[in-house]
């Protein structure tokens, strides 16, 4: 059984929109390789997990808890990266298309018009050439060895494809995101490449994948300061055997060690997406707006919706 | 931020295995309208909320958290209703195929092959003919009355096609999960409609989908007695303002009220699933397992593991 | 702009279900090369059609609309094929599960469970493997040789699968549809050999696809002998050029000639299908009912409607 | 059985070609809520339908006749949209390429290239995104409360999606087509809310969908004057028994009321597209062409194409 | 470049026609892990393989061509599995549908209806759950370590699912096939390991996947004796540079050593499928059989066709 | 069985990177008309071929064997148009991403992102509008005169598309593979329609389609010069019967001569790719070059590897 927190696993980070980096990241979300696939994968590969090695179910699973978090982190992300439709700035109840005007004639340019045809600005479950998300992709192949190196590979595969996203943009919203997966699929592979040690692979000098110097990236540079790429979470609130495993040296061989954490030592405000008018986003009218305003009273404590989205004080940099 | 604990949302009942009804099954899994998609559906429109219209957005979101919950109890009822191949009662370690004997020779007449050959008998991410779960059934319009009243379609039709398989199956794990979620389904009906209720729309007789005397199917009657189809649960381990709206008189117009909890009343043991030697699942051989073994402490609390599976004394009856 | 009249191209013959048949008809309404797809494509084909050679526009166009009346005539077999789920013979009303009785048992081992699960025992826009229907099946090359000689191939393969098709099964409510269609495309084949043939290609005794003496089929050969394979319809209401290129001698060069026709000779009609209650279909309990019955007057002209769905007297043998 | 006229039911108005925005328009074509779905969603329904409700299957059926006409037209103003290769104009008979030079040196770099390399610069089955149309999308429940729900909801996600492309473009081509659609989906809205109405729902204010003045984009101003919002046809030569459910007041409860018709009061008609020689369409080089020539007489009734395309006089301005 | 030989990898043995085991061996030609994706993943990988490790693209290559001679493999054995429709030994020129007969009938119960309606009982490019083969399965991350693990992946899974399929049937025309295959992937791990373990992994104990004593399946024991799970064929007319890889000691630390061969060491003929006039295959009526006779003096030499497909005598057994 | 050599079937010239150039070759690629789908069709008709007529089947294997061969080409071609992504050139071993640089920032709005994201700047299976090569493409119909019908339109399907290509662009590198492959799709025609002629039907000036001037296009002259239309090639190590069938008068008609070899008088080599740092391929970090580099000698013979791409002198002239 699932539980949520209104907490983001990593802070969304302001800067300008740019579609064309939301298009990119959506690789992360709905592709082949992306984080609906490994929350899917690792979620049934612990549902139909047989025999009694609770450990390796426990590891798999708590991967698989994270990446629901993930997907909730890419998705706001994505929604940050695309608001506001280009060269409209309306307020709301303002009249769609004022009068006739294109107010969304940029959009069409965009590299998934989806975004704004179909989604308000927000994320789409299809990748970064807008194929939708395909439940083929899903692995779960029943034998533990298997499995173990099969998750392995996405994982490699997600650090490897992220790492070439962040090379494609400076946009700080997305680069915040994009190296804490970077960070966070080096910690996965830790953790697959771990179970694997414990049956006798021996990785020597081959992890992670892509290998390289990844300092050299500052925004991941600070969160490898922080060794979050040693920690993993049970995310469990009744126990977990997870800590069998990941434990002891990291399989890389670089003199590190794992860490298992119950969840991740800070959580972020999730901020308030803004309604678009022009695409009719909630959409409520006058009318229909009186009415939702009259069940809530949440209203009051938005003076200023926009500072809910600034992140609070901590002591990681972002 | 996710969270997890180790217990179902719903018992699994012991039956025979049925490979068939496993399939039929699969439709509430991986179907267009089936469980993966109203998690996704109501996980994105969550994420993707725009407004400040709060318990709109938490009340699609508790169901979006509830579906993660029926992803796992209709993982692991297909599981067991797929259990053991056909014909072959084998032991760990026992030689696959038994020096060339065709241990699952019925596997290959059974509806969906991938059950044997691609899986281990576990669940799948495919519909009942087959096909992989695809993206493209998420809507998220980003219009809140649309949004409600496509949500209101996909639980109308998921508590139907559960109604039908329902009647295709007198088997006994197959319908413990199945009046569950007819239950359940007519409870989420309920969430949807109440939140366009509160927008002005009465729905007289018209709902639920489908119109009939669900008591007539025993195991759902017990649910019904119970309640269990006016209670949603917020999940949420941070407060929630679905409550605002799932309250009072239920649409339906039956004389029912609906009541918030933070979760189900009850919650049931996960049954581990026996190794499958022909599937070689998990296929540690004696080498592999003394490596396993070596690390996991978990298995001398397991002198019976038949005996986990069976359900723990509760009050409500299945 | 289309129109329609309640009536059917050919008429359905009454004899038992048979769901194995109806899923193998499946493939000649959603298959690759079944009549959604013919549809869709000369329909493309027509609205797309450049330059001024209006007879090759209205030969591909008729052929279009025609296909829409075959759509509906495959639809109407599957569902009555189809009817009335096995072992179950139930009233309006009755109780649908029949207190818990799994009165669709039989349904989930049937070739397409989507048939029971997903439609009410009626056809679906798949093919007999039950993959969805897909866009790119659809043609439009924009090169007028090029398209003849793609419909051509169509058309062949149509009336080969349809030839298989007849020989699955004897069942007359199959076979009088199939037979009908296996003329049909024989007149299609000869429409766009025909056409080709205007613009210098001499097919001497290559066609039709497939080669053989049709007349072996008796429920073809009644078809035949009434020059069904020799006519085509323009089904417009405003005049065609068509005539044009469907006249003269027939392609297949066995000294038949060619007739166009406005619309076929005779129409039939359309069954009524009755309710399913064990599917919910149409699933109005009593209180609805009445508010249904309150605006129709037809009922009381429905005294058996059994009777409407017996094929009125007419001159061609079926 | 269906029928056809030579015309459009909507006028095309001719404005420059705009590739991107033909694309925007594949998704009111191709898209998952377009009109190829809306087309074969009704169609299904009607020829499946169960039950005596004669007046409820007529006006599902009516709808779906005529988005047949929907397509047509769609198609028809993608075709406009794309004509003629960026940076070409072309005579017919000249050479193609001109001797080497990259004569759609432009195409390539447009949003989806297939109208270029698949296509002759027509429209295709496929979404805004490239997706190719598929027919999982064609929802069919057999249940008559659920089906008419489901029809909504793909009406006002049609008109949602139309509303945002309007906003897209002012080119001229596009908004008189969309916004002909804008207040078709609302006729249509309309017919299954009312038909829900008869069934006891009371839409108060909720509809239609998107809720906001539309009388603020002109060029839907004009067709909302006329009153083209509250008319539907029956498309039908014998009959049919759909007023008895559209008629009376709009379920929109804003005093106006609906109104059921024949077919619409205006037809116009079909632009001839004209030759694109640099796609070898339709590429009858002269010696073809003489062939072609021989057996059509109408092109001397074509001294001047291009007149053909201009609107012929009416009431209505568009 | 590519060249080909009229000669089998394995022999074709026969047995009785078996339908669902044909279907279920589509998974290892169609399926997401069968010898199309192999093929494609390998020449892919090889054909945009950076830099200048020529070893590495060698290897991979080789195993990508004799995935192709896979694909002829599998193909011909689905063929031999399905030939002859159940029910039916016609005779060519024989009366198709035998004056009206059913001559097809069980065809529309077996598993897949279109191995007899699409095809004429001949292999598809689908897998056992009738999917079609889908380009996204095909990985090539342009990494090389990552590459390879891919690869390893992908050929541990083929082996899984082939012994899966071995323990489903004892025919013997499956068995013959699946046994190769099994071995044969058995070399591919250890080709893909080798690569791996050049650049510094240990396998220890790990491989192959599954890890089970193989030898319990007599047809794979007899080719395990002839060591052909450590021979890998360079398939070469130009030299490789594959064996700097593929040499010494396994890395499945066995005691085995591996050995590059250019070629496999016998060949095996390719058995002639016999006509099957029921599904109009190849369908060449008198008229037309007349004409391909003339062109080909090919037929003199086949007094009797079924004996072309008797193996031929070899040393190792079958 | 087959083999390879490390030549290419028509040399890669060597001009400027263009990213959408590629993305408009992968039609040709990937695809429904492309490369890919030929091979498989004709690999599968010949795989599945029934009875003697060995003329045909050889005829119909050499076109799919040469097709792989295509495959080749084309992904070397789409490799060499992407190389480099925009802005950067790196050297090996230089940081990725450059302390933060966005290296790569354009690439995000090239075409199609996945050539940079999934891909390391090489050819993938997917068509021109990013969507995944498809199974149900490929044709077997088990029929000899209809294979051979489906054939011709493919081949002529991809002769209009790739006419259309060339027009798109002038890059030499794009032109010299797309002019080749005009030639070899006319040939491939030439094969298909001699084989329907030698079944009865007369072509007169139908072919080849499209119908022009093909001259016009000065790379394409070259090689219709060097009559490298009207060669087929068996590709045979063992002999063929096709030459019974491709060889007289050519079935267009224009007094020219079809003539059939063993292979294609010339071979080209194959340029060596390099490294692409930025995309982390092959992403040998110093550590594990040092093991590559320590198996393979074969670096030594790479003084310059860009030497290695230059054409070797030949008589025809690219």
């Amino acid at each position: 059984m699932f539980y949520h927190v209104q907490s983001l696993i990593n802070p969304i980070v302001l800067d300008e929109p740019d579609p064309s980096a939301a298009n990119a990241l959506q690789e992360g979300l709905g592709g082949q390789f992306g984080e609906m696939r490994t929350m899917m994968q690792y979620l049934f590969q612990s549902f139909n997990f047989r025999g009694d090695a609770a450990p390796y179910r426990d590891l798999i699973q708590s991967v698989g808890i994270e990446e629901i978090s993930h997907v909730e982190l890419i998705s706001k992300t994505i929604s940050q990266l695309l608001d506001g439709a280009p060269g409209y700035k309306g307020n709301k109840f303002e009249t769609p298309g004022k009068g006739g005007k294109p107010v969304m004639d940029m959009a069409k340019e965009q590299k998934n018009a989806h975004h704004f045809i179909v989604g308000a600005q927000g994320s789409l479950p299809v990748d970064a050439a807008g194929n939708p998300w395909n439940g083929s992709w899903v692995h779960d192949h029943g034998n533990l060895v298997l499995n173990l190196m099969d998750n392995l590979v996405l994982e490699a595969t997600g650090r490897l494809q992220k790492c070439r996203i962040y090379e494609m943009s400076s946009n700080k919203t997305l680069r915040a995101t994009v190296s804490f997966l970077i960070v966070r699929d080096e910690a996965h592979q830790a953790a697959f490449a771990k179970a694997l040690e414990t049956l006798g692979v021996d990785w020597n000098k081959a992890l992670p994948i892509p290998k390289f110097d990844a300092t050299k990236f500052p925004e991941v540079k600070r969160l490898l300061d922080a060794g979050i790429h040693r920690e993993q979470y049970t995310f469990r609130l009744d126990g977990s055997e997870m800590e069998k495993i990941f434990s002891g040296s990291a399989p890389m061989n670089d003199g590190t060690d794992l860490v298992t954490l119950k969840e991740p030592k800070e959580a972020f405000p999730i901020p308030l997406a803004p309604e678009r008018p022009e695409e009719f986003a909630p959409g409520l009218d006058p009318e229909l707006q009186e009415l939702a305003d009259a069940l809530s009273e949440f209203k009051k404590n938005l003076a200023n919706p926009k500072k809910v989205s600034v992140v609070k004080k901590k002591s990681r940099k972002v």
